[in-house]
């Protein structure tokens, strides 16, 4: 099973200014794709920040996805921060100085080139199928922040990232947690390798837990909600999917 | 200016199964209460992990908020890691153990008064006000995952976390991130202390860039759109506020 790590760059998330939105996109991608997300960091514009998360979650994870911070701003520091991390210099890519040169013509200035300053052993994928190709190094892809961008880039990549979905099941009950924290920490014990949620709701009749039971294997999943439903009375159990 | 960090503890949110609304809500806040937000981490429940998470956070900024984790579950580890990060046992209130009993009467079970388990040294704040506490360890508030009573918490605490609001303007071009790039560094290197946001629109024919300049002091930023309007051409610019 693969692990991802995801890496948020920008002070205008931080601040509230603009809503989050690539994170919550990806979320739903890498579940839909079996790839297990480990962590979420969202983080300033800071060179030694951007470091130090993406050296830590590319050595822990098979991926590492950032968004922001590529830009020609003053504040698109990613490049020279996922260089660092990896320990590689920045180097100025002839394929991405050609592409710009190309699009901006005779308005291309000083900041608009420094978008083609990667990290050295940067791959470019996807020429050809978008404006600005998309940048990896090593096993941390480079993504913009504007989010149309990031959503076409990631759907050029998803293909290779494929793995075996998770199976999961969910069991609605009428009785609280304090009242299947046991069971579930049973079921645990019978069956390991689940995982087991338990999720409150105080705002409708029909039920006060959803219990959610998953992994890759669809069996381990059928033995957990076999030995959660001998746990659990009848009478409790609301709905079963 | 405080300084804030925010940990969303859950695999229900990073496996995309919840979708996280408390990170979105502290950021709002946040941002009207004048704080400045530096970081927000969203982890596994792993002991080691939030442990890191707390440690690194608490030892960094003014306050750190986490959330999830907390309930009578397997799952909810939180605050044992909360005390390791902070290098401290995990004790029983004798308090929150009273109001677990006065609230469940003879359904406890030892799943919930784990409930009563918190960081020694955690103060309890807004007794009376709700079934449950906050919970508070040094800069360390131990807010809960359910959406509704994690805002009902932060409602209570916010009124000792005001701060200096900061003063936003913003400036929109119909001009690209190429075109205005250079301008913006010089503001910037011009009026010290200034934060500079661009934020370019592809699906709208009215502006191609928005600037925000900010800081709390509003005559800084009253000299930093100055400065910008003296460098954009005046027909390149679409609207300030």
């Amino acid at each position: 099973m693969s692990t991802a790590g995801i890496v948020v760059i920008g002070n205008e998330v931080l601040s509230g200014k603009v809503e989050e939105e690539n994170a919550r996109f990806l979320i739903r991608e890498l579940r839909a794709l079996g790839v297990e997300l480990m962590r979420v960091a969202i983080i300033r514009d800071e060179l030694g920040e951007i470091a130090r998360e993406i050296k830590a979650m590319s050595e822990a994870y098979d991926y590492v996805f950032s968004t922001g911070g590529v830009g020609p701003t003053h504040d698109d520091v990613t490049m020279e921060g996922v260089a660092l991390g990896l320990g590689v210099p920045l180097v100025r890519s002839a394929e991405l100085e050609a592409t710009i040169h190309a699009h901006f013509g005779a308005r291309v200035t000083a900041s608009v080139l420094h978008m083609a300053d990667v990290p050295e052993g940067t791959a470019l994928l996807g020429q050809g199928t978008m404006l600005h190709p998309i940048t990896r190094v090593r096993n941390v892809y480079v993504l913009p922040g504007v989010p149309e961008f990031l959503r076409a880039k990631f759907n050029f990549i998803k293909a290779g990232l494929q793995d075996r979905p998770i199976v999961l099941r969910q069991v609605w009950v009428r009785v609280g947690e304090d009242a299947v924290g046991d069971h579930l920490r049973e079921v645990l014990a019978a069956v390991p390798g689940l995982e087991i949620g338990s999720y409150p709701r105080f705002d409708t009749p029909e039920f006060k837990v959803k219990i959610t039971i998953e992994a890759k294997d669809a069996a381990l999943v059928d033995r957990g909600v076999a030995e959660l439903l001998q746990r659990v009375p009848p009478g409790d159990v609301v709905r079963v999917e």
